[in-house]
């Protein structure tokens, strides 16, 4: 029974009355679902949504020895590799490993002699407990000192421009990047920052958490998922119109969920563009090693070339702001569950830096073993160094592995009736166009769903492989599309999808 | 030179006009302080305030060989022991070395002979990868599926009630559920939380970030810091008045700053209050192992109780909604970089819950090494396994180490002039009272200081003793406080601060 409280105290009272009551008093009785933060509700993040919590249910069915029309579930969904069998990388395990345990580091002989760790893993680890003292201990807020220098040392050497170690900061992954730079962007309800569409969810996701707005712009399929200035400008101009304050654009370079990789003049008429507009550029580069056609140029680079170039003459590029993020969880590293990662910033003035810090100083500081594995991740074991020739060996094993599988499965949509798919180039996604019959789209109309939705839970229910539906990310109106990570090791699983496909057209014809 | 876009393209301008131009064009040129999101801007958060941050420079100026009148700096003002000397617990730096490389269980001989690692470790390493799989995998947004079975277990043991693992949210760190709970309850900038003052800023910091209300209630100084429902109800009907709907009441047990410990019925007094006045009750719980008096009672037992009991009769505990948090980074653990915690739910509704997952779903999950440190920090090695004893005499240690150091502290400021100072109960901090002289409070204004931030930085800039002055966590007006941590090792820094003091009372005297 439900009691209500009043001044000669508490008294018991039937439900129906109790409704009544608590209908006209003031005084809020739990906290239910209405009147839970709506713009919380509002969020969507469908890389962990439905079907990703069906495919979990799968999984524990599975296990307790349920039959299924499969016998195991594939996470094609979400970029995990460690989930999907990918062997860690040796050297930055072993050297996290005396970190964790640093009197391990007190039996040189047994390391060495016994367990075959190198002498530059003993270093690496010794370096970085100088840095840290120990990953136990709450690191400065944006990170520990002598990695936020390998860090910049890391860009300097990529990019050939300097960079400033007290303008990077660690982050947990690349998600808490993104977190508090739109925390820090997004003034009020009408801040609006331009999004890629089809984007990875993370940025609509927290656009809505923070009330204020996407500004999207359309990515060019026929182009291999490229940016078109003209579109965006279209769009910043209706934004603009409608009252929004528009603070930035994101860009996904290599693409999520597109595989896209941007050539260099691209990210310059973006830059540009940026410039004219007084936009701050958000580069979101966590795959940038996972490219497989040209090379990996970043935004810091075309920003340098273009400040250094003649077009300058002007100015114009001096006060453009770029903040560039980048993650342990991709590339051939994927050390997801460590959270490591970090954002450059560039152009950003001192006082909007210091209010930077303290918010992020709210949460204390990033995970120390993920900021130790960043270290290790921009300056891996060089030519020469004992540790080396293995870590070569299992990068290169790992990328040839995506790149190899990248093509088996563009291969297998190619052939697949009515699905149209751009080449890999990068990233860890394809993300093809389907075609589904009439008679499915309306067959899903009847159950509520949107038909890549509904496809994809149709996908789900008959084998076990878990993909996100197009509109997770946003599409154009009347396309149809599912991403799909490459991560998953062998084809049993894409030979899966071709005989579900091939079935469902049938069904639906 | 800056310059500004018109339909014929760019074109440079002085920048006296530039300035004009931009204050009356409505593109906005960069983001500046002014453009910054105003709710991160009035967040305060001192514990990483303007002292935090002076004090490293001292330490940088001082490994640099600049002559400074201290030749240490002592960070009392941060609960971060292992930056402090403090030596993590062997038992769960051993099994995280296994987790980080697995490869090492495949030479057990090497491990157990020439290592040292006793069977339970590996076989705690063996159990963890068992759920986790890899600690470089994402887990589920709210934590392995075993490892909240576990923390549900220990909740079962500790309280005598049942826990269920499907109510157990794994987090970075207690701040992360701190910032999950206020983001789902806070809906718009009339929700409030109730906070004690004084409070650990985070609460105040985070609720200004959503712009939502701190609802301050005053602890009973008089009363070693208690809880006083006589004035919690008062500055809840007073919120009301003035439009705040109240959503939650936030206790911190034991106490931070003030190292209180509630007794029951305290805990059930402001239960009985909640209930009436339906309340969420947020319990801040990590510290319920730093118990010097006394002995830890948790909230949800007491709810448990009370809803056992005849008082319960017409139901009224029935509805009641509970979230206690915890955290690796306080007790003995003290495992802050690796920044795992979780919180339990009692009492919400499946459509908060699932609004919950959702919400720490964007960010994807919390480190996974901090999961399993968890884990063992819930269940560690029990009476009668190979590794408890030497867990038991480190745990003993530290506990010991801080009860020596809180006593020494305590005496003296007992000893000091103008220096009051409840006896040490629990948490890992006192939080005394100080009278400073009139002309110490009037050179504080002259220096637009509040006259305990002033004293605190003459301290540090004397002694490097880096403390937090009490108006970073609120206080009776009129009154003034310091808070320091009883982690750093030694006295000599206690002997600074009697110096100082005296020396202090005597200029302004």
């Amino acid at each position: 029974m439900t009691s209500v409280s009043g001044p000669s105290g508490s008294l018991p009272l039937p439900t129906f009355l109790t409704k009544a009551f608590s209908s006209t008093t003031s005084t809020p009785q739990r906290l239910t679902i209405d009147q839970v933060n709506p713009h919380v509700k509002e969020a969507q993040y469908a890389v962990r949504g439905e079907l990703a919590v069906k495919s979990e249910q799968y999984r524990v069915d599975l296990a307790k020895g349920k039959s299924l029309p499969f016998d195991t579930v594939i996470a094609a969904n979400i970029g995990n590799p460690q989930q999907l069998d990918q062997k860690p990388i040796t050297f930055f395990r072993q050297v996290a490993s005396l970190l964790e345990n640093p009197e391990l580091l007190e039996k040189p002989e047994v390391l060495t002699k016994s367990l075959g760790y190198k002498q530059d893993v003993v270093d690496r680890a010794n370096r970085l407990l100088k840095d840290v003292k120990s990953v136990g201990a709450y690191s400065q807020s944006h990170g520990a000192p002598g990695i936020r220098q390998s860090v910049a040392d890391f860009i300097e050497r990529r990019d050939g421009y300097p960079s400033d170690k007290d303008s990077i900061y660690l982050s947990n992954g690349a998600s808490g990047g993104v977190n508090t730079l739109m925390h820090i962007m997004c003034a009020n309800a009408n801040s609006g920052v331009m999004v890629p569409i089809p984007q990875y969810p993370l940025y609509t996701a927290t656009l809505s958490l923070l009330n204020a707005k996407a500004v999207p712009y359309f990515l060019d399929e026929g182009k291999t998922w490229g940016t078109d200035v003209g579109d965006i400008k279209r769009a910043l101009e209706n934004a603009r119109k409608g009252g929004t304050e528009v603070r930035a654009i994101a860009i996904i370079n290599p693409g999520n969920p597109t595989g896209a990789s941007l050539p260099s003049d691209d990210i310059k008429a973006v830059l540009r563009f940026a410039a004219e507009e007084g936009l701050v550029v958000l580069a979101d580069e966590v795959y940038q090693t996972n490219i497989f056609v040209g090379e990996f140029v970043s935004f810091k680079k075309c920003l340098r070339e273009l400040q250094g170039s003649e077009e300058n003459k002007d100015g114009k590029f001096d006060a453009i702001q770029l903040a560039s993020l980048h993650s342990i969880s991709k590339g051939m590293v994927g050390e997801c569950g460590h959270r490591g990662g970090y954002f450059e910033l560039v152009g950003f003035d001192e006082e909007v830096k210091a209010q930077i810090y303290k918010f992020i100083s709210i949460q204390l500081c990033p995970p120390v073993v993920g900021q130790c594995i960043t270290e290790m991740m921009v300056n891996p074991p060089k030519e020469g160094e004992p540790s080396y020739e293995l870590y070569k060996k299992e990068y290169d094993g790992i990328k040839e592995g995506l790149r190899t599988r990248a093509n088996a499965l563009f291969e297998a949509f190619k052939a697949m009736e009515g699905v149209d798919c751009q080449p890999p180039q990068g990233s860890m996604y394809l993300f093809p166009t389907i075609h589904l019959p009439e008679k499915a789209i309306k067959k899903a109309k009847e159950e509520g769903r949107k038909p890549d939705e509904f496809y994809c839970l149709r996908l789900l229910d008959a084998t076990g492989v878990c993909l996100v539906a197009g509109s997770g990310f946003g599409q154009k109106e009347g396309t149809l599309h599912f991403r799909t990570t490459f991560l998953a090791p062998g084809t049993d699983w894409v030979d899966r999808i071709v005989k579900f496909h091939k079935g469902f057209m049938d069904e639906f014809r």
